[in-house]
């Protein structure tokens, strides 16, 4: 499947301020192609590009005071279908690779140190593994509702637990939550998706599974082959699109997300791009 | 059946202190009729016997600075049995008494208004009345854990819906909480019980059901007829057996309740009393 | 001074919803006195009125199913200047009135008990009395910036102290919290006032100095002279204009208050009224 | 200056549970040598050495059940004084180097994301640099209480900022929480150090100042030339010495620090040791 990317944002800023993205689909061979990709911020700045400490592509820049003016356009394929489940058993904490350690420590908002009791209590019993992270998202899509305006950028996983309502950003951290909770590894994931309604960012989460990461949506608002990966991280803090180093606010946002095999003409975006 | 309550404390206080207690068990008729108490603080000082705006008895005293040794001992008789339980539906906001709006409200430890949705979920299908107040109890019961050390004085209802685990005071105050959030006036009681291991205050709730308020303990550590209450507010912020108006240290404390059948010795307080 | 107030609002209900309104004016003699009022309710249903736990004037009533007109005009006269402040001492906790102890203790919004070491780093030093309730004020107004958007119905005395902004809402439970944990009795006022903009409903708090309760606003948004009361409570959860007992929506919300010697041509309201 | 080290512990786990330890101090060179160090655990089971995400040591080992023993001596060396300060200002965001960004996003327990007015309230009049890092260290140093039992496992920066008491865990997080609230890199470090009453782990920060990591230890507890770095992170749950994959508790555990200038007989461990 080809997928047709398109973010405009309008920015301002009261005064120069260096600034840090994080908007572009990552380029993960055959798993996620980055066919094409023009990121195009007006007025133009030269941008250093770098990996964060999750290799995550960066882009920082001294975005100029004033409106400023942000278009990204990609295009993604990813395959038509995810990889087969396979009905795999957890790793035990002595076999997991060290490098997935780190995940199944807690966060800024996925405090799993205090809901250890919670996902025991309710996932306890169920097959570690695959089913153990299913069941995950299976508790959250029934019990969380997906309401905007719920919850805010403070709204953490222990919050969600007891509030019971929230956005896509929320059911990621509370299924990351659960999951550390239980000892699996899990790491949140900003990206793209398609069907969103209405269109804008989305966050879903990955958990070590059978020795690999597979990525879960408790949202169930998309289709699962159609997420586009931007960043990986322990949680959002880590994965923010925008990140101001003094005050900057985002005026409006659009974040347009469409089969390319059903668009004809391509958004085309003028000026000078950096990719 | 007739108990026997036994308190002792040592009190430190570095300074005079303005101390309110709210030890005694109150009088209340049939229900609950005290039929001989002391109360003795030494070194002696006069206190102002009062009721608070929940019609608790209290006395204020300036503590004298130093040891203060604190004894209480009651005799109370308590029915037998508590009177059958009509299964009674819920009265609507409108018709609830005025007087019983009040704890239809959040308060400090009980942030009903952050529950609604839990308890919607969790209880929203539950028969209106008695059998929903039961629910919420039998679900208290089950999903969290009873562990001295797992809460602290500042542990609200909130935090033991997430954390899942707490002492006597949790219990009462999620049990409240989701009443509320229900829209059913509930209030917390402290008091004394036969049965507690080891023995200490105890905390239970009761909820405004057919017409009047029913005591609930969703720790189920005491048989129900063997609740002795000595204040009733809208949480435990209201119901501290000991308020210090400055520093004040409980260095320990002992509650000894007996059925009065079983003893043939009861103890006796020498010196000063009060009542 | 004479004060035109003048509420209207537009709720939105899914079903018949029991609900309660505090928004009229108190009548509290020479401090306030309620020259005219009228309460309009379309669609009109019969209402009950009563006094709440803090005596204060309250409506219940069945709110129709579909979208409820509510609309509230009433002419105040306060005295032109409040009483002259004495340079008044605290009351220590011995010899305050046993009936504002209650507003010595925590409660949903005023964590006092959190932030005793913070007010007595700040104002432990301040002489005891009026002085150090106006150094309260005074720290707040310098250290809080007022922002709407900043806080929300859940945010705390807890979190403003350390978030550093809020609306007057906040500005008062930060105020009432600080009193409390230096053992001043404090309590919330909701009410009208002059000036503010965008106007809306107001928030400030009383403290218990020099043997009464006196109006302190921190926001310093308003001439104190110009504060009309309508209900005080704990906090803000016994203040609330409206309270919904199931789903209500305010869809919109409109509050004018004027100087009425400035206003020739006072608003009328048609319809059948309650007062 | 040499500084021995002596950590002995005891550990019981119901089941045999996977296990790291970070207890090890770090090998830094001149500004920290490890000359010797043995590291014991009865039973003696295998432990997989491996570096964390920020490269610290850290062993993994399947724990048996029971009751086991731990054991850690080292002798280190470190500079007698701490290289001289530079009255060093800060880099702007935009030169800051980009493996130290991490450190400025907010975590677990320093959510510096809601402290940003407060910190910029309190120091953003502080010259940036070197003074302004003293400034908040002197801040906290000043107005929080150093106290045992004042906080838990629990307690972040947030709270500590609004309860004002806590140990040198807290110190650190609010010292680190304040750094990024004002985008200075800041980080967690867990060591030992001289002279703690009563000895135990110790923590402190280190904030990204003139081009390098230097130490911040705003509890002035310990001699700054004293101080042994064993892991840093994000803030206490990327450093926490022994990490249980299942249920562990540590029955009691023992740290003792000396000056080896002033030791004559080494302790010694027998048995098998690791390193």
């Amino acid at each position: 499947m080809k997928l047709s990317i398109h973010l405009t944002a309008a920015l301002s800023l009261p005064l120069p301020t260096p600034t840090t993205l994080m908007v572009e689909a990552a380029d993960l061979g055959a798993a996620q192609t980055l066919e094409a990709s023009r990121l195009y911020v007006a007025p133009f700045v030269v941008a250093e590009p770098f990996r964060d400490f999750y290799q995550n592509p960066c882009r920082r820049r001294l975005m100029p005071a004033g409106d400023v003016r942000l278009e990204y356009a990609a295009t993604v394929s990813v395959p038509d279908a995810r990889p087969a489940e396979r009905e795999a058993y957890e790793a035990d904490a002595l076999h997991l690779p060290t490098e997935t350690l780190l995940y199944t420590l807690p966060s800024r908002y996925c405090q799993s140190d205090l809901l250890v009791a919670m996902a025991t209590d309710l996932f306890g019993d169920a097959t570690p593994g695959l089913a153990r992270v299913r069941a995950v998202c299976d508790w959250i899509n029934t019990h969380i509702t997906y309401q905007h305006g719920a919850s805010d950028a403070g709204t953490s996983a222990y919050d969600t637990a007891a509030q019971r309502a929230g956005v896509c950003r929320d059911f990621a951290h509370l299924g990351i939550a659960f999951c550390r909770a239980l000892n699996v590894p899990a790491r949140y994931v900003s990206g793209y998706c398609l069907g969103l309604e209405p269109p804008d960012f989305h966050a879903y989460f990955q958990a070590w599974v059978a020795g690999r990461w597979m990525d879960f949506d408790a949202t169930s608002l998309a289709p699962r082959a159609a997420l586009v990966r931007v960043a990986a991280g322990r949680d959002a803090a880590d994965c923010a699109w925008a990140t101001f180093y003094g005050d900057g606010e985002t005026r409006w946002l659009s974040v347009e997300v469409t089969d390319a095999a059903e668009v004809t003409d391509a958004g085309e975006i003028k000026g000078d791009t950096e990719t």
